[in-house]
């Protein structure tokens, strides 16, 4: 008999996630059966995605339901298998939900290689965010070698991704971020070009003191106002990925769009989104050039690990709004 | 001796360009060096563009300056040349400029064939509107037999030949227009599948009564609003084409962003803005497609007519941003 720790959506939130929007209840799970599997999850993913979930409107999943388990990512260990595909000590990935231990179908877990990464990068560079930044930047946006890149939410799991990508790829990389700590990081430790403080004045100018040129791609993971900036810098068939809007997430009134989109018209510049799982077939040759790149040491794959279990989700949640994780966020279990 | 009767830019409009912007005067033209035509203008073409052109901004043409004589495409007759490839007498297209004469470089001019169509045809369907209307639909919209295609500004001259070539590609075709009028002639006379007239109500609502499974082209002359209203109904990888705004030319504060972008993502879309000029060197291809259709009856080409010459101009001009016009603005000079 397995008790699970389970964080359930009690009520939708307005703005951001407070505590009436959570509630943590044990339950007992049924055995798994056949087909199935219980594993003892060992981290959860924390993702901007989540905010999106909780909104009671069509998009590119269901919302979860009042009273349901939060929808997360995670890694575990398989504790016992009704799947001849796992067995119990394996590692694996999926989508687990927050809680400490889950019954899910076989077929919806990926194992994982801990002597090629730690569960935490399985999560991050090697996991959605890194699928992420692969696709997006190399199919979506098309980036090639001589490239002005620009990536907003540079320090976090996906830009931190996009930008070494980009630079290995020979681009010129720029990164936006929050604060003089994650900008060093940055230039110093990911060889970004150049990154630029939002909180320090108008991207635009920023940008355009380090790409008097123009911006050949923009990956966009914050919305609003900076992808409102970056717009106003464009060059000539410029192409933004649309990967996310973190900005806008929480807001309590619709957020103002784009105003200086028309620097597409001008630009014949194009911007397009785009969700990571319809590449899920070609995750494979993504997952070999990024763990190629982790072992060479040529890419950092950097977590932000916040310990506390799935009593310390509804705080760790809130960090990814306010700025306050580097990399990868992930909760321990 | 030749006296030109020309429009200049008397001063940069601040929205509606009035009867300060313009100064008419009579200016005695340079005989016809090397190389040079003498024409006599017979029409003028007017467009929304030109008001973009009035602005002092970095755009894809440099501004209008002051005291210069306004831009503007026209048809007309050679009187005399200097180049070998023109005799008196023929009919030429090219950027004349508001007068009734010009001195040009023959190697700007396009000779026009009055047989295939009347010189104000040739300022529309056979001219840039309809190499807008064609290399916009087809190669930045890339519309597919099946797909459900919007315009707006559905009864000007670019949407009018962007609807009529959609359908006979095998579109569903929806065209956006103001007035009753306007709609009816889209429905009944070019073969339009649905119109709806903007002014009499929100557009997005209408769309999903004729469009339930949503739009997978939106061909859009008109912006602000109506482009945040298209984004509300897109289908899984739809395409918008950005060739105008002309609700937002005349604003006097920035107009807002189209709010709804994250239907981008959502549906995996894309926006792309374009310039009818970097197609030129396939003009030919879309005016043999055009005028064969024009040929045999199944393209309407029309055109709306004012007389009173370049004196007539300012007026003329505020017809495309009150909308007064169905098919082709043109100005007989």
């Amino acid at each position: 008999m397995t008790i699970a720790r389970r964080v359930h959506l009690a009520a939708r939130p307005f703005g951001l996630p407070d505590t009436s929007t959570w509630e943590v209840r044990d339950t007992e799970l049924a055995e798994p059966g056949d087909g199935e599997v219980l594993v003892r999850v060992t981290h959860l993913s924390l993702d901007p995605a989540m905010r999106g979930w909780l909104n009671d409107v069509r998009s590119y999943v269901p919302p979860v339901g009042i009273g349901e388990v939060m929808r997360a990512f995670g890694a575990a260990v398989v504790v016992e298998s009704r799947d001849p595909a796992f067995s119990p000590g394996d590692a694996v990935a999926g989508i687990l939900g927050v809680t400490d231990h889950a019954v899910v179908r076989g077929d919806q877990l990926t194992p994982i290689d801990l002597d090629v990464a730690p569960a935490t990068t399985w999560l991050g560079a090697l996991g959605m965010p890194g699928m992420t930044a692969w696709f997006g930047l190399f199919d979506v946006a098309k980036a090639q070698p001589g490239d002005t890149v620009v990536v907003s939410g540079a320090a976090g799991a996906v830009g931190s991704v996009v930008g070494q990508l980009a630079k290995a790829h020979g681009c010129r990389v720029i990164g936006i971020a929050g604060g003089a700590e994650k900008c060093a990081w940055l230039t110093d430790e990911l060889g970004f070009d150049a990154a630029i403080d939002y909180r320090e004045g108008p991207v635009h100018r920023a940008l355009r003191a380090v790409a008097p040129d123009g911006v050949d791609v923009y990956f966009d993971n914050v919305g609003g106002e900076m992808l409102d900036s970056v717009l106003r810098t464009l060059r000539l068939r410029a192409r933004i990925a649309i990967c996310g809007a973190i900005s806008t997430y929480n807001a309590t009134e619709p957020p103002p769009g784009p105003a200086h989109y028309m620097s597409l018209l001008v630009n014949r510049a194009s911007m397009a989104g785009f969700l990571v799982f319809d590449f899920e077939d070609r995750y494979p040759e993504a997952v070999a050039d990024i763990s190629a790149r982790i072992a060479d040491g040529s890419l950092v794959a950097r977590e932000h690990v916040v310990d506390g279990g799935v009593d310390a989700f509804a705080d760790a949640l809130l960090m990814l709004f306010s700025g306050a994780n580097t990399g990868k966020l992930v909760l321990a279990v």
